[in-house]
């Protein structure tokens, strides 16, 4: 750590903030004993092309090169955690990203969750093109506002030049519409609850791997239903659903709320979504559910005969989450030595690493750490074991933390004659969190691992909840709302200022309102901007 | 069935054979005794426009229809098939298809299934960018001869007219491989296998639901080996698994072999195929393997050092198999009665149709019906239990084998008196395929339906194995192959013939060759064509 780095080079993925960033590659490399890796570093792409310049064929040099520090550059250290820890790298396309195999297991792990939550509560998986006619997007007004700035547009499909233009989905409620008014014809056609797992397309000019690229992997759920009321409850159940998501499987202490008239979705009446502290403090926006009222259904004609032969509009719901939440685990539970993954969401819950010095130590050691990985796998446990001979124990131990495994097992000769190992917890580094002489008969060592993870599964939370609470100010005034916002924290007061208030306070402080929290204090309150009376507080603060 | 039909229209699915072919739509309406649908017949497409006329807010007329016999118009069946079991509708765009949840469930047991299959063959899944730069497309000579024709282009971004147009990933060889040469660097990097889910499009003039789509889903493998002897064993292994899944879990019969020079995938050294018999007696090529040698390693540079140090390009493979998929499943086994499912493939195995004429009976019976399906639901059966009193226990019946469902099972008052019930099965028509007396102890019953849907399972694969082997005619001339093809069967003979004379084929019989089949007959042979000494037979046919 903290070793040789290379100059400061801006990546082409780099925020303003970021003018040290370097992007990291790890590379197989024998017999290094400190955990190194290859730099490889992107050039600043020119702002005239959209493909980033071709790779040289000659490697970049070989660096003792650790993670930037968080506390140092919370932006470079998250690049660095994405590279060296192999969960993605850019694409040749100018803000894309390709999400490698330890990244994507995450989402794979986020995908298993939500999708049998999404058929408990009565969802079907589907699939629409994503070619949608420019003229459909057009359709609903403030949809087309919203997102015209962000298109992406085919205008040539076998080789000529087509006679209307298509746009490649920045989201799917006016083919959705299209589509339904083709399947809703009665009441009893509702409610229609669907969802699709998908690729989406917007032309972002700011992008950062996972939170902000210009494709990225979600689920889109889209409902149509007869009352105003059932579309409601279906965008409230589903912002739960997230919700519950956050806290029980990624350990984020996300705030649930409905978003203010200015941040509102381009076309919905109503935005919930759930607001997550990053370990900077800034806020990230890391799911939304949109009650849609009936904006899309009147545009398209989507209508059904009521239960009197009265043909109405149908009540609309959609919700999203996707690829931007890896970038929200990565940054609410990392820490200086590199990623740290809930349980729950950890394509490797438990690491073995073996220890022998002689050769004849060897067999010994990898027999009983391959028998402990098969009791372990056979317990349902994600286990891998780090057998190669090519790196030090050392080496993979700090290897593993970077990756993020909540539990490494350590097994060397002496452990194999008292029958017992060493375990590891990722998230109290050092000496506190090991424990020596854990038997390891499967009786006691699975029921222990468990046991273990879900500890490190509470504590990531109870720690991310601290961290948030501690970070979010009351605030009464204008006044104190700056001062909170200057320090970097959240600002939480009563408001009922007008969307020109809240224009007024991005200008002047750069935090925007991200929500009106479901959970809301007791008792008459002031708006902080206009000492009116005011029903609720509102939450303010930077974000992504 | 074969009741009152709208007059002849080409929908903008329909292949030129497809004249009388309308695609239908199922609507829910109460209180109709026999099974009927509510048409949508699809205008045909301007051949200007890449937009389908938008819909009229008049909904079509609904009218007494049934599905058209697959005996009299192979292709309007298969198109009634898709709209009325509700698998598949047209999207906006021409050539594009909207999959419903009924078909789209097909397509996630696919997955499901070989998912696993490429994990436990080593492969992780991950996700690339689909917009490719124009340059890379260019970079491998016989890739871009291939594809050039079929490409989507993004010009516009972000309303900026783009430096470099993109391509809409018609196939990732080329991004794998610019990303490739980033993670590949020694022999202990190597093999690189990865897989992918992801959506690809391809600019096809003439498109048909499922089998030929402008946009469709599949998987793609790809992986990269130090040695040419190991890319051919992953791409023999590869081409294994989708058989083994075609006969295990698909009950297609289909014939694994390699493809002729001319029909080999643009780039690849060698094409491994499955082809499959559809109930037309057509081919289809349901899956492919690649044995792509270092046409792309060369045109990337993609190298590793191997352990003497040397540079060397790595040897290369991918495979797919597509949505075209369902397609098959759908032209294997269905019959003039809609769809038929392989019982491991189907989202529902067993309906459960509840009968009762009085009021009082109903209770009892649908009791009855409830516990057994929670009996075969914990059994780990799909189980789906139609108690709608919307529609007769007939509709019922003959909605349910419309769509494909392979077990019935049927339970009225009497049923309930002698704890029993009546299972049918959906692959054996009318009486024969119908059992009364059947204990609905679950200790008879679930063994029973087990036992049933496994026949089935088999049944459907005999099925279509003496389907298609009286279907392929073994020929030693030209003439006798004309005369099959003729007959619209497969000519199997032998075949040393040049790229000439395989053209001369196509051109005067529409057959291609669709592959040499692994399993070959032993002794002497001569070249149907030639009369040279030939070392194998090939396969010729109509496909699609």
């Amino acid at each position: 750590m903290g070793a040789l780095r290379l100059p400061s080079l801006t990546s082409i993925f780099a925020i303003s903030s970021s003018r040290s960033s370097v992007f990291l590659r790890r590379s197989k490399q024998l017999h290094v004993r400190k955990f190194t890796a290859t730099t490889k570093v992107f050039a600043q792409s020119t702002p005239a092309t959209e493909v980033a310049p071709a790779e040289s064929n000659q490697k970049p040099p070989v660096q003792e090169q650790g993670i930037t520090p968080r506390s140092q550059d919370f932006n470079a250290w998250y690049l660095d955690v994405i590279s060296m820890a192999e969960l993605a790298d850019y694409g040749p396309v100018r803000g894309t990203m390709v999400i490698r195999p330890y990244g994507y297991a995450i989402w794979e792990a986020i995908q298993d969750y939500l999708n049998v939550k999404f058929k408990e509560t009565g969802h079907s998986n589907m699939y629409f093109p994503q070619f949608i006619p420019y003229s459909f997007i057009e359709k609903e007004a403030s949809h087309v506002e919203g997102f015209s700035p962000e298109l992406a547009l085919v205008t040539v499909g076998g080789g000529k030049e087509l006679e209307e233009k298509l746009v490649v989905r920045p989201t799917s409620e006016t083919i959705v519409n299209h589509m339904f008014t083709q399947w809703i014809h009665s009441y009893r056609d509702l409610p229609l609850m669907i969802n699709q797992w998908a690729n989406v397309t917007r032309w972002e000019m700011r992008t950062k791997p996972f939170i902000r690229t210009l494709e990225f992997l979600w689920q889109e759920g889209h409902t149509a239903h007869a009352t105003p009321e059932e579309a409601e409850r279906e965008a409230m159940q589903m912002i739960d659903v997230y919700t519950k998501f956050s806290y029980e499987e990624a350990a984020i202490p996300v705030i649930p709320g409905r978003k203010s008239r200015v941040e509102t979705f381009a076309g919905a009446d109503r935005t919930y979504t759930i607001e997550a502290m990053m370990g900077d403090r800034k806020a990230l926006q890391a799911g939304t559910s949109h009650n849609l009222g009936q904006n899309f259904s009147r545009a398209f004609g989507t209508q059904f005969a009521d239960e009197n032969g009265q043909r109405q509009h149908v009540w609309q719901t959609s919700w999203a989450i996707s690829t931007r939440f890896v970038g929200g685990i990565i940054m609410t539970h990392g820490d200086d030595a590199g990623l740290m993954l809930p349980p729950r969401l950890a394509s490797i819950q438990v690491v073995i690493v073996p220890i022998w010095k002689k050769a004849n130590e060897k067999n010994e050691v990898l027999d009983a750490a391959s028998s402990i990985k098969d009791v372990l796998h056979t317990a349902g446990i994600k286990v891998k074991l780090d057998e190669s001979d090519q790196r030090t124990p050392g080496w993979k131990f700090n290897f593993w933390e970077m990756k993020g495994v909540p539990l490494r097992i350590e097994i060397g000769p002496r452990d194999v004659s008292s029958r017992s190992v060493v375990i590891s917890r990722r998230d109290i580094p050092g000496k506190p969190g090991k424990v020596f002489g854990i038997s390891m008969e499967p009786s006691v060592l699975v029921p222990y691992v468990k046991e273990k993870l879900d500890e490190i599964q509470l504590s990531l939370l109870d720690k991310a909840k601290s961290f948030r609470d501690s970070n979010i100010v009351d605030v009464s005034s204008y006044d104190e709302l700056k001062e909170a916002i200057s320090q970097g924290k959240w600002a939480r007061g009563p408001w009922v200022g007008s969307d020109e208030d809240e224009q007024t306070v991005k200008e002047e402080t750069g935090a925007t309102l991200r929500c009106f929290p479901f959970e809301q204090p007791q008792g008459p309150k002031k708006c902080l901007m206009t000492g009116s009376p005011a029903d609720e507080v509102a939450i303010f603060a930077k974000s992504y």
